[in-house]
């Protein structure tokens, strides 16, 4: 059997928001795995925030060097396995990055290799019982603490981790406002996420509207976009409140990190004795199963809906990193690889 | 006997650095005490950097009223009393402003009047006892905890404050880095409260020498400059790291809040798991006594000293505040009023 691996490396580090010359197309042949490897083929593809910073530098994990395939999360299936602990048609996931297959010996340069469980999806392995699902969880129990009636302000509430949060913060019995951009963001954050309110940046005082929703302040900031959004938070935090430092999409991409948009009104914490605080979901993962259960139970309450953002085909892979930015994504971004 | 107190009072919010024309300058007669009062004069102020925030805004504390006397912390001796608690001739602090008469029921607008301690001068009192130490001490052990081998960096290392942290973090077994304005300052955090290191920020990239220093990275910040310091800090601050966010003067005289020194790489908390927390000392009223016997200790020890700028003169009150904010302090700034 001959096969054709079309893989995108990055070939060069984006300046500003990323474009398709960035990244450099190549096909080749399919490697053939050796003994301890196995060869995956890759459906389906996530996107995350998170991978545009791995596209500029180091940090929690190393930059993606240049010309290699571009650093992202995935799901497939084994196709030929010489590996003791994967067989011919198991699921599994890891970090497959942007490409058709990959050969491995069960570890992949940030995470090892794992079986997707019986009943599971590649969409909810890589949503709800992934990267997103696992650090709405975590961030929002483990950092933010939150107690019943407590108010939870969540960013990026339209998005894959912050719709998550959310809806389990509305489980914990908190008054939840989310912030989305746009209309139709804030009708789905409300009626299908149960939200409180919600809040559109693109047309609201988001200051005056928290002021307004929450005249007691905010207990819990679940920030996934930082810049102006952050600071309108945080003008409202409560005593002794606290922000859950998830993510900072809002500077994801400034050109210039000296002129990217920082916050201003930051000593609200020292006025308050509030507390604000980063996480990296892979510190988490002996408690994974924690999470993957109380997960399972809130969805199988009925509590816990996911909605995907579903994109397909292997030319689409570098526009659909681009719509996170865009903000055009509601819930989890995947990309679906075409048949080959 | 007639007396004559003297009082400046806030004329208008200051915009941007506090100019004497601020203020008001009034004589008039001293009040007589009724039943309960009793009468203080008044013999040191304390300047301290929040005052700049009294002037300005609402905040932990309501703004000073335009019209009224400027609020500040100060010590003096009962002349007279018809208050069960109070006797003639004793040593007592409170927020007595700027003036040199104040009539109390044991009171002031933020903070009980206490009696000053046998043996314990108004200097020590308004400094290493006082809100100085106090925020020192708890700022470091309750919000920053650390342990023996921590690196810790403290910014405006030669101010009130700054000063003593260094010198509990030394006795704590920490190395300590501190950040101050000159050469002559830096001279004095290492030889006089024996920092490990200084960095001098006007004349030194504060970022790299940071790194140069602690390779290993910054467990705890200890900050009361803000701005572009926290930015290097931050740059360099460990994994599970803290920063402790005491002050940030280098934005109290912000003309316009939307343009003070924000922080930009707030996101270095996420990458780095870490934290940062603000608090107001006047929360751990309750746990005084217990940083004043460790303050005491440590001064019994010979580990810790103290150094106060002593300013003199009723007329020289504005100018005493603006020396704050122009970085002319070492050590505690306070000012004693000429007899009258």
């Amino acid at each position: 059997m001959t096969r054709e691996n079309r893989q995108w490396l990055l070939a060069k580090r984006p300046v500003g928001m990323i474009k398709d010359s960035d990244f450099e197309r190549r096909e080749g042949p399919v490697a053939e795995p050796k003994d301890g490897e196995f060869l995956v083929r890759i459906t389906h593809l996530s996107f995350d925030p998170t991978q545009r910073g791995w596209l500029s530098r180091d940090g929690y994990v190393p930059a993606v060097p240049i010309g290699a395939v571009v650093r992202a999360a995935g799901a497939g299936r084994v196709v030929k396995s010489r590996h003791p602990g994967f067989r011919e048609g198991e699921l599994v996931q890891g970090s497959f990055g942007w490409q058709d297959y990959i050969v491995t010996d069960g570890t992949t340069d940030i995470m090892p290799v794992t079986k997707i469980d019986p009943g599971v999806s590649p969409e909810q392995a890589l949503g709800i019982f992934g990267i997103t699902g696992l650090t709405a969880y975590f961030g929002l129990t483990d950092i933010g603490r939150p107690n019943p009636g407590d108010t939870v302000v969540v960013s990026g509430a339209a998005g894959a981790t912050g719709s998550v949060v959310v809806q389990i913060a509305r489980a914990l019995g908190c008054k939840v406002i989310g912030i989305a951009g746009g209309a139709q963001k804030c009708r789905w954050v409300v009626e299908q996420a149960h939200a409180d309110a919600a809040i559109d940046y693109k047309r609201e005082n988001v200051a005056q509207r928290i002021r307004e929703l929450a005249p007691q302040g905010v207990n819990i900031v679940f920030e996934n976009v930082g810049g102006e959004i952050l600071e309108a938070s945080l003008q409202n935090i409560a005593l002794h409140g606290c922000v859950v430092l998830c993510g900072g999409i809002s500077g994801y991409n400034a050109t210039d990190p000296n002129a990217s948009p920082g916050i201003r009104n930051y000593m609200m914490l020292t006025g308050r004795r509030a507390r604000m605080e980063g996480f990296i979901i892979l510190d988490y993962a002996p408690r994974y199963g924690e999470a993957v259960q109380a997960l399972s139970k809130l969805m199988a309450e009925g509590k816990l809906k996911t909605v995907t953002d579903m994109q397909r085909g292997f030319d689409n892979i570098p526009a659909t990193l681009r719509r996170l930015f865009e903000g055009k994504n509601v819930g989890k971004q995947l990309l679906e690889l075409d048949e080959r």
